[in-house]
C-alpha cells in the first residue's frame, strides 16, 4: 500500500464553513444508561468512509483492546467505554480537508468525504480527574487518524468532578475590578512598546507617562520576559516604584500584569517578588509555558493570573483540523487563569468578529455554575469599536487594550484614554459615537483621526 | 471594512507540498553582520501581498514599536531587531490555504498568493535564554497575520547559549540500552492493551505474559495514568514486583515506561515512587503536560523520560500551518526527554512514510554537538517493517514498539517477538525476509499471516 499526500481540497457547494460552526444546543446524551459521571466532546469530522465507522475509529482508538485478556468482564468494559452518543449528517465534499485520509479501498483516492458532527463520551472512571490524560483521550491521536480527512473538536463537557479536582479562577471579574479600582466601565488597559530593547528605567518611564494618561491597566509584551536589557527583578522594582509612587500620589493603582513565563519555580520565584513590591498581577504566555505549569503555578499564587494565547492561532486557524476557542478556554478556566485574551472585533490578525464575538461569549458562560474570568480585547482596538462591542458581547466585565487608539490620539495619551472612556459611556447609553462626539472633543478628535465607527 | 471566511484553497499547479517540504540546505546569515548570537527561524509562508512585505510584517510583529521612545537609540534597536535572513520564492496559487489573510485591496478578495520560505534571525539579546519567549517569538502570533494564508515553521537553529541553559537529555540511547541490557539491535516493545479497564493485578499479569515472550520493553498507554480502576500507585507496586522476580530469575530487567503524566509535584512524587520501587523509565505525554512542567521534571528526574507525543498531529497535519517536527522536537531535546515518538513505516495513521523518514533523521541528527535521543517507533509495526525501516533510517538504535505484530501471531507472543528479531538480524545483513524466513519458522508464519514487504 502507498499512501499519497492528498491534493486540496475542492468543495462541492459554496459553504466551507461547516467544519467551523458551532452547534449551540446543548448537549443530548441519547439512549445511553449513564449511571456514572461522562465526559461529552463534540467534534466536526470529515472522512472518505461513512461517518459511523469514523466514530466507531475514534471510539475505538479510546479504548483500544487487541487482545482477550482474562478478566476483563464486560462490565468493568462498560465501565470504561467510549460511547458514540450522537452523529449528525453534514455535506459531502469532493476532495479532503486534510491529507492522509484513507477510504475503504487503500489503493484508490476517494471521491466523496462526508462532514457530520460526532459526540462522544468517555465515562470520567476512564481516566479520572487527570487532565493530561483527559487531552491525551479527547484531543490527542484523533487528530491522527486515518479514517478522516477533518478533525476538529468543537465543545467539551466536563462533569462536576473535575470542577472539584482543579481550583478554577482566583479573582475573576470581581477581584480584578477590585485590585485594579475601576467599576461599572471596562477595564482600560495598554501595552509597552517596543516589546523589546526598553531597559527597566526606560520601561518604568513609560509607565509613568501611561499612567499619568489614565489607564488602569499595562501588559508586558509576549516576548518580553526576562532578557538581559531587562531583567524581571530590575523592571519589577522599577516598575513598582512608579506605581506605588502614583497610587500613593492619586489613590489610584494601576494594574501591571508582568510576565513571568518561565520554568515553574522562576515563575513563582517571580510572582513572589511581584507580590512583595506591590504588584498586583501576572502575566503567563500560556502555549509557550503549558498546560501543568501554569496550574503549578495557579496552586500557589496571590495574584490574578493574566493568560496570553499567543501561538493559539497555530491550534484553530485551519478550519478542518485542531479545536474551537469554546473548548480549548475550558481548560484554562478550569485550570485558574483571571483573564484571557480573545482579540477584538476589527483586529488586525486573521480573525473574523463571528469568532471573536463566540470567544468573548464562551467566557462569558457559566462554568462549573460560575469561573467566571475576564475576556481581554485586544488588536486594533480603539474608541470607535466599543459600540459594537457592548452590543454583541454586552458586557463591560472586561479588559480593554489599546495600543495606537491611546497614543496615537491627536490630542496625546491621556486624550487617547478619554476617547476610549466616552465611546463606551456613549455606547452603554445606545448613543451614537457621533453624536457623543459633538459634546466630547476627545472622542471627536479620535473619530477623525481613526475614521468612523465600523460597519 | 468586512473579513470574509476564505474559500478552499485552488491550486494552481499539481505540486501542493511545496509548504511542507524541508530544505535540507544549512542557514546562510546572508551578509548581516552578527556580532552576537542569533537565533534562526525558517518559515514557508504564503501571502496575498508580497513575500518581502509579508517578511516585514513578521519582522515587525516581533519587535513592534508604534511609538518614538526617547533614549531608544539606534544602537540598542540594532541589538534586539529581528532580521529578515532571507526570502525564496516558491509558486503562485490562485487562493489562499487559510482563511483570513488581507490583500493589498481589503475590500476585495486577492486573487493570486504567493508562495515561499523566509528566514529570520533573532537576537539572543532580545529574548535571552527564556523558552517560552523563544517559543512565543518564533510560534507566538505569526500564525494569526492577516497578511499570510499560510505559515508553517520549517526549522529552527538555537544558539550555544540555550543548549548550555537547558540539561538536554540524561540517558539517550547509552543511558537506555544500558539500563534495558540491549545492544547491538532495537529495542524491542509493546503497549499494554487494552488501554482502559485493567486492575493493577491484571497489568501486572500481561507485564508477565510479554516479559516472557522476550520482549525489552513495555509502555502504559497514552490515555492510563491514574484512574480509579488502576491507581498508579498500587499499579507500579504491582508491575514492579513482576519485573524485579523476571529480572532475579533471568538477569534481564524489562523497561517499563510509567505514564506520570500529571501536575509537576505529582510527577515528581510518581518518579520518586517509581525510582525506588527499581523501575526504570517514566512517560510524558508532552502535549498534554507542556514545556514547562516536563522541564521540571527532567530538572529532578533520575530516570529515562519517554516523550509520547500524542496531540502532535494537530500541529502538523495541516500543510498551510503550525509546525515542522523537524523544529518541534529540537525544543524537547534541548528540555530533555530521552525517548520521542515518530510514529513508523507503514503505520496506521495519516502520516506519510517520507514524512516518517524525516522525523527519524530529524531526532538523529546532533543537536549542540550531541542532544541524541531515541525515536521510538509505533503504529502497526511488525516483522515487516524492519527492512525498510534500517535501509532508510539507517540505524538499529530505537525503540521498536508493536502490538498486534506480537499478539497477534500464530505462534504466540513469543514467537511475535522473535519475528522481529529475526526480521532486523535480516536487514543488518541486507538479507530478503522471504529469504530469512526459508530457515526461521517465527518470521516465515509472520510473513504468511501479516503479508509481504511493502513495496
Amino acid at each position: 500500500m502507498s499512501l499519497r499526500r492528498a491534493g486540496p481540497p475542492r468543495i462541492t457547494r459554496a459553504d466551507d464553513t461547516h467544519l467551523l460552526q458551532v452547534d449551540k444546543r446543548p448537549f443530548t446524551r441519547g439512549k445511553t444508561e449513564m449511571p456514572q459521571e461522562r465526559i461529552l466532546a463534540r467534534y466536526a469530522v470529515e472522512t472518505p468512509l461513512s461517518l459511523e465507522a469514523a466514530a466507531e475509529a475514534m471510539a475505538g482508538a479510546s479504548t483500544a483492546t487487541f487482545v482477550d485478556v482474562p478478566g476483563l468482564t464486560d462490565r468493568l468494559r462498560r465501565r470504561v467505554a467510549t460511547s458514540v452518543e450522537r452523529i449528525i449528517p453534514g455535506d459531502v465534499v469532493d476532495a479532503p480537508g486534510l491529507p492522509g485520509a484513507r477510504g475503504a479501498n487503500a489503493a484508490q483516492q476517494a471521491t466523496a468525504y462526508r462532514r457530520g458532527e460526532v459526540v462522544l463520551s468517555f465515562p470520567i472512571e476512564g481516566v479520572g480527574t487527570n487532565l493530561p490524560a483527559l487531552i491525551s483521550m479527547t484531543m490527542g491521536n484523533f487528530f491522527a487518524l486515518s479514517q478522516v480527512s477533518g478533525m476538529r473538536l468543537l465543545d467539551l463537557e466536563l462533569p462536576e468532578s473535575f470542577g472539584r479536582a482543579y481550583p478554577g479562577p482566583q479573582f475573576g471579574i470581581e477581584g480584578t475590578r477590585r485590585l485594579a479600582g475601576v467599576h461599572g466601565r471596562p477595564i482600560i488597559g495598554t501595552i509597552i512598546k517596543p516589546n523589546l530593547g526598553l531597559s527597566p528605567e526606560q520601561t518604568a518611564q513609560k509607565v509613568r507617562q501611561v499612567a499619568e494618561a489614565g489607564v488602569d491597566f499595562i501588559k508586558d509584551d509576549e516576548v518580553m520576559v526576562n532578557p538581559p536589557h531587562s531583567p524581571l527583578k530590575q523592571r519589577v522594582a522599577a516598575v513598582m516604584r512608579v506605581i506605588n509612587s502614583f497610587a500613593d500620589r492619586t489613590g489610584k493603582k494601576v494594574m501591571y500584569a508582568f510576565n513571568i513565563s518561565d520554568e515553574l519555580d522562576a515563575m513563582l520565584r517571580h510572582h513572589d517578588l511581584i507580590a512583595a513590591a506591590g504588584g498586583t498581577c501576572v502575566m503567563v504566555s500560556v502555549n509557550s509555558v503549558g498546560y501543568m505549569a501554569t496550574l503549578g503555578l495557579r496552586r500557589r499564587c496571590h495574584l490574578p493570573i493574566h493568560a496570553h494565547r499567543n501561538g493559539w492561532d497555530m491550534l484553530t486557524r485551519c478550519p478542518h483540523l485542531g479545536i474551537e476557542f469554546t473548548a480549548w478556554q475550558k481548560l484554562w478556566r478550569l485550570i485558574g487563569v483571571d483573564h484571557l485574551h480573545v482579540n477584538g472585533l476589527g483586529n488586525k490578525f486573521w480573525e473574523p468578529d463571528d469568532s471573536v464575538v463566540a470567544s468573548i461569549q464562551a467566557v462569558m458562560a457559566p462554568l462549573f455554575g460560575g469561573h467566571h474570568i475576564v475576556p481581554v480585547i485586544g488588536s486594533g482596538q480603539w474608541a470607535g469599536q466599543a459600540p459594537q462591542t457592548f452590543s454583541r458581547a454586552k458586557t463591560q466585565d472586561l479588559i480593554y487594550l489599546a495600543g495606537g487608539g491611546i497614543f496615537g490620539h491627536p490630542g496625546g495619551a491621556a486624550s487617547g484614554v478619554m476617547s476610549i472612556r466616552q465611546a463606551w459611556e456613549a455606547a452603554e447609553k445606545d448613543m451614537a459615537l457621533e453624536t457623543c462626539a459633538s459634546t466630547h472633543v476627545e472622542l471627536r478628535q479620535a473619530l477623525e483621526k481613526f475614521g468612523s465607527l465600523r460597519s
